[in-house]
């Protein structure tokens, strides 16, 4: 069951800690690389539950729905196609696996035991969503003018042009709105286990007229699933990892400076204001500050490497309630 | 947690139902036949819960599998590949969304609610199985004589020759130890949820010496796992699920017979003695033969359309302890 408001796990829920796919596949052409990177992460694991039990693993999955939609590719016409919702089914099960095989392996002398499992999510997204309108979510590979220009007229494809690389898919990210699963993962985290969910921001999904879940192309933010599902189980703490130890102003310019703390509103507005790349550590803000907001607890964004001087204050960036 | 021997849960634990992946999805090439074969399972499920609560799925892999590994072929050389226990994970992500999303459809107006999930599934196996000196199990397309010639030379694989269809690597089928998920799938299945768990007979791992869990390139029997899943349960009921009405003796012969009723150690003899096909239903006795003998209770062989009599005792085939 979802927990009551009121709730008094509320005090002590779990963390919630969310990543990028990149931090486990920077080069989808190396997937060997996936192993010492799921190491140094589970590592961080172990930081968070030394501090409080229970923690909700929210993954991206970008460079794997990368490679899995290049082997599509190179099978077209020959093998059938699959929507974006069961790729990203796909790439919860690929994942699931790092994870959690590398968290038992990282975990397998703690006492006491910790269970460790993953959940497949399905997140279910409103068709009414503006984000249906305007796709603005690259996935895939990137071609050339001309295949380009076909892949448009024959499969009705959205493209945008990235500088140096060329044509990519752009889809539709709409807003999470409830995670289907959330009795199963809030009865997991609230015994004390570690649990993979809502992976690569959860297999899209919504409800038809007579309430029956039906799958959609598109993929959803894993920031914002992450904040949503730290919400509706009162998380403890939610944490943001990121590619840098902290969020800046005038990033990469001779005026960079850390930003040390914000209030939610103060993050909400500087997002507004178009003040981060969108896209990038704009929708990180955005679901830290309305965590913050929401559960009146503060939320963390930094890196691994800065983790634990986040913690203590000495690091990262704060969005506080 | 695991249950404790003498589990007060076992006089009334969950049932266990296995069934193949090509149950739903007897053509790899005709991906949308499986949401109407999973709207049929689906009533199977409802049917079980009127009887008990609680209740875990395992099902098969083997189209499944067979398309993804179609997929790395068309892309050998370009794009990296992957391990056989990455691929059996990435099926269980894809085949575990599609059986939650229809089962959660069917049961949506069911009272009270009952909840369903997906636990991915790690199997652990041992490595001196015999299996892996003697792989059996054939997996993915099928080869010409050249090909097949190279494929020998240039990756070590194992092949067997198929009447009619050509060459197709075998790989091993180690016998399944233990469940790595099974505190999860114990908590989830005690309190009355319907679990996808086992999913393409587990993803298989071995232990290395320091304990930790490692990919192993090897497939496990969903029925044998199945099978293991029911006893560490102390299931209430396990079905197996399979393309005909009950077991045969002499099947497909004009002698073919009915097998109304056998006891565990007779199912065995005839296991014993090869009188049903290995790689068919001869696993499939075996496990329902090992389960009633374990457990002391029947368990049931039949398929979709037979179910419901064959709950009454009017269908299918009963392995008594």
């Amino acid at each position: 069951m979802p927990p009551p408001p009121g709730d008094p796990l509320g005090a002590s829920g779990p963390a919630v800690l969310a990543f990028g796919g990149n931090a486990l596949l920077p080069d989808a052409f190396h997937p060997e690389e996936q192993e010492p990177r799921a190491h140094e992460l589970a590592r961080i694991v172990r930081v968070l539950l030394d501090r409080s039990p229970g923690l909700v693993l929210v993954h991206g999955n970008g460079p794997q729905v990368g490679m899995i939609l290049l082997r599509v590719e190179a099978a077209r016409g020959r093998l059938p196609s699959e929507p974006l919702d069961v790729l990203v089914s796909e790439t919860q099960g690929s994942i699931g696996y790092l994870l959690t095989r590398t968290l038992r392996n990282a975990l397998v002398e703690h006492a006491p035991p910790i269970e460790v499992a993953c959940v497949l999510t399905q997140v279910v997204v409103d068709p009414a969503d503006p984000a249906f309108a305007t796709p603005t979510k690259p996935i895939g590979p990137a071609y050339s003018d001309d295949v380009a220009a076909t892949l448009r007229d024959q499969r009705g494809w959205r493209m945008v042009h990235e500088d140096g690389r060329g044509w990519r898919r752009v889809v539709p990210s709409p807003e999470p709105r409830s995670v289907v699963e959330l009795g199963s993962i809030y009865e997991a985290a609230r015994a004390g286990h570690v649990v993979v969910a809502g992976g690569g921001g959860g297999i899209p999904v919504r409800r038809d007229a007579a309430g029956e879940l039906v799958g959609v192309e598109a993929v959803i933010d894993k920031d914002r699933t992450a904040s949503m599902l730290a919400i509706a189980l009162r998380a403890h703490r939610f944490v943001v990892l990121t590619g840098v130890p902290h969020v800046s102003l005038d990033y990469a310019t001779p005026d960079e400076r850390r930003v040390e703390r914000l209030s939610s509103g103060e993050a909400q507005r500087l997002v507004d204001e178009g003040v981060f790349p969108a896209g990038s550590m704009g929708p990180k803000v955005e679901a830290a500050a309305r965590f913050a907001f929401e559960v009146r607890r503060p939320a963390l964004i930094t890196d691994t490497a800065s983790l634990e001087d986040a913690l203590d204050g000495r690091a990262g960036t704060r969005i506080d309630p």
